[in-house]
């Protein structure tokens, strides 16, 4: 069973359920053998704001990533991916304010974090993922770091608020903290599968994500976990846009402790596609998070693309809608102008029959059909807006030509994302 | 000489001029044997603003044109490339206010539009180009157009008042008319070449242009013709972006009078060269002119990407750099947050070392490097807020690969994109 293909069990305000997994509190310390802890260290003015995250386990662990395809890597990408190289990881340390990218020291000083994260713990410099987020090309102020890391350290611990501390510490214009955890059981075994992760501008992900630390107590090795990784991020992280600029700094990086006593995954088996589906569920549902709280946001935009002739045109199509600018300031004003959904579905680069193709527009106000065969149908503009009012849309494409399907996810464009943008750096 | 290598000889406050091309009065009604006019027939509410354009030519002309990508094509686009099959043409017929797309009944009433010049004026409709411009998927009200073609007929005439009537009437939500002309010469013959062209939005041509009708007294073969302007589209109309959203309705088209008494082009010789160049000068500032006019626009933004391994490695790049929202909202701010250029940079799909990679920033009040060797180099804030505060930006990448070369033109995101396209239908 492809990721992702699983039936939902329902949706509550937020998150969308699926039977066997059940949402768990704790975030990235809901896992056995992990904790965590987020610190105010200096590198923004904002002394209520947090700058300085660290996810600490108790044992080694399996270790995998998926990193951003952007040619321009923050210096902590570099540094990360060669320290994964054998599979392993201890600790992740992770800055907000300061990108790390494009600055001519910047490998040294994310080597310098690694080795100021070994003093303090028990853990291998060449065992830690360090990752920085926010301005590209301002010197990173490596100080505030080595000043802050006593205060991190000693915070660090295993409760929902350490966890919760760590999440806020990463965001930068993200309104409000992601973490999400659930639990779900390998041969009878209780496990667990947490994550924090951070938008929430520069956001249309290649083979890779925006921050996304995530946590597991699953006994996994490390090559099968990485293949898991990398078959779910692709449904979920790679099918968000918020403005279609991919990041410099995306990463998605998973430990897994092995302390909750499962049979050790070591091949694709049944319990690598529980373990897989577990995957999805978080994943999937903090790429909604993140849509929904995109730079400027007043909507989450689900495209839900069916009938293809294949995964990959569903996907092509799905996100050519999600990215489209005007649809996006056309849903910010509730304006149910399908026009500009059949135009993006149009210039999407992917072979299908234009006039096959059908779109409704849904929302828990209900769903109303827009276009037919490729043109419009007659409907009710007020039974649109009444929909489209809702903070999560739904825009259903059918191609009408096979069983191809994808879903991807974005948010409106609206005053306050030129706003956020225009003054970022000031 | 590929287009667009000629040596500017000069800006003034708003064109890019050359040697051997003179701007001229007169709009699409300069080149001999143009007559035009542009009227209101009621497609849109507003009285004051024209929305139906003709173009007609006292003789029978070569002609040609260009069509949009996007697999959604507007029902005019589909009559038009069918009459030009030809290569001959002698009238155009433009209606703004409806895209006359995704309609059941849009190519019917397409044709019908062709009728209506066949019964008024000596052409066959089969030689008639048409096009429309707004709203996608609304009935295209034929009655307003039947009922406004005494009007639009009896209007036509050779005078500057009446081409820019025309060029008023394709208006959507340009907030200036775009009319070029330029005269120039064809072994001793004076010649004319003109167009008119509207933005404002839904703009990313792809192998095609926004609407752009173009005249001229040039005597050329049809085919030489399309080759002409196949060329030199691919250089300017391709390299415009406004906000990444390829419309279904895009075209520029082109009707060769012959009238200028030159030596018939029949061939790719000399003449032939020197008229591609008299079409580089016209579209790329038409070109100019509608990034300029993009929908909420505060300022033009021209990336001239050199030193790439080939042109189209240099392209790839400079339309990356100009399609990025977080750099045009930084550019609205007159901010240099060029970490954002290396971002859309590295993200350009084409292949290049970044670590050669020098940006400068650059306007009538001068040049600043501000980034050097792919990493940031110290440069004056508040020089650089000089430089980006004037409403023309140049963004200069240097790849320091090779000798390939191109410019892209697009505009910064402001409140008013958002307002203007929240609003579009209401």
């Amino acid at each position: 069973m492809p990721a992702g293909t699983m039936e939902e069990k329902g949706r509550d305000n937020v998150l969308v359920k699926f039977e066997g997994f059940d949402f768990i509190d704790g975030g990235v310390c809901a896992p056995k053998g992990f904790q965590a802890s987020g610190v105010h260290c200096g590198i923004r003015k904002n002394k209520e704001k947090k700058d300085l995250a660290l996810i600490f386990c108790e044992k080694d662990c399996t270790a995998a990533a998926c990193y951003t395809q952007n040619k321009v890597k923050g210096a902590p990408i570099l540094v990360t991916r060669q320290n994964l190289s054998d599979g392993k990881a201890r600790a992740v340390i992770c800055n907000s304010g300061n990108a790390n990218t494009c600055n001519a020291d910047g490998e040294e000083k994310a080597q310098r974090m690694c080795e100021l994260v070994s003093q303090k713990l028990p853990v291998d410099p060449k065992d830690v993922i360090v990752a920085s987020t926010g301005v590209i090309g301002q010197p990173l102020p490596i100080e505030a770091i080595e000043g802050g890391m006593d205060a991190l350290v000693a915070a660090l611990g295993r409760t929902p608020q350490q966890a919760q501390d760590a999440a806020f510490a990463i965001m930068t214009t993200d309104t409000r903290k992601k973490e999400i955890a659930v639990s779900f059981r390998l041969g009878g075994k209780e496990c667990r599968l947490a994550g924090m992760a951070k938008g929430s501008g520069m956001i249309h992900p290649n083979m890779a994500t925006m921050l996304c630390f995530l946590t597991t107590d699953v006994c996994i090795e490390a090559d099968v976990l990485q293949k898991a990784l990398s078959r779910v991020t692709k449904v979920t992280f790679n099918r968000v846009s918020i403005d279609g600029d991919t990041s410099t700094n995306d990463m998605v990086s998973i430990l897994a402790s092995g302390l909750a006593g499962n049979a050790c995954i070591t091949y694709e088996n049944e319990d690598y596609e529980i373990f897989v589906n577990a995957l999805y569920v978080l994943l999937m549902n903090l790429s909604r998070e993140i849509a929904r709280d995109g730079e400027g946001a007043t909507k989450l935009l689900e495209c839900v693309c069916t009938g293809a002739e294949d995964e990959e045109t569903a996907e092509t199509i799905a996100k050519a809608v999600i990215t489209s600018n005007l649809l996006k300031a056309a849903m910010f004003a509730a304006d149910a102008n399908w026009g500009r959904i059949l135009c993006a579905i149009g210039y999407a680069d992917a072979s299908f029959d234009i006039v096959r193709v059908s779109v409704d527009l849904a929302s828990s106000q209900g769903t109303i059909r827009v276009c037919e065969n490729g043109s419009g149908v007659a409907f009710s503009e007020e039974q649109a807006k009444t929909i489209l009012n809702e903070d999560e849309i739904r825009i259903l494409v059918n191609v009408g030509e096979g069983k191809g399907r994808a879903v991807a996810w974005g948010c409106d464009l609206t005053y306050d994302y030129v706003k956020i943008n225009a003054d970022y750096r000031t």
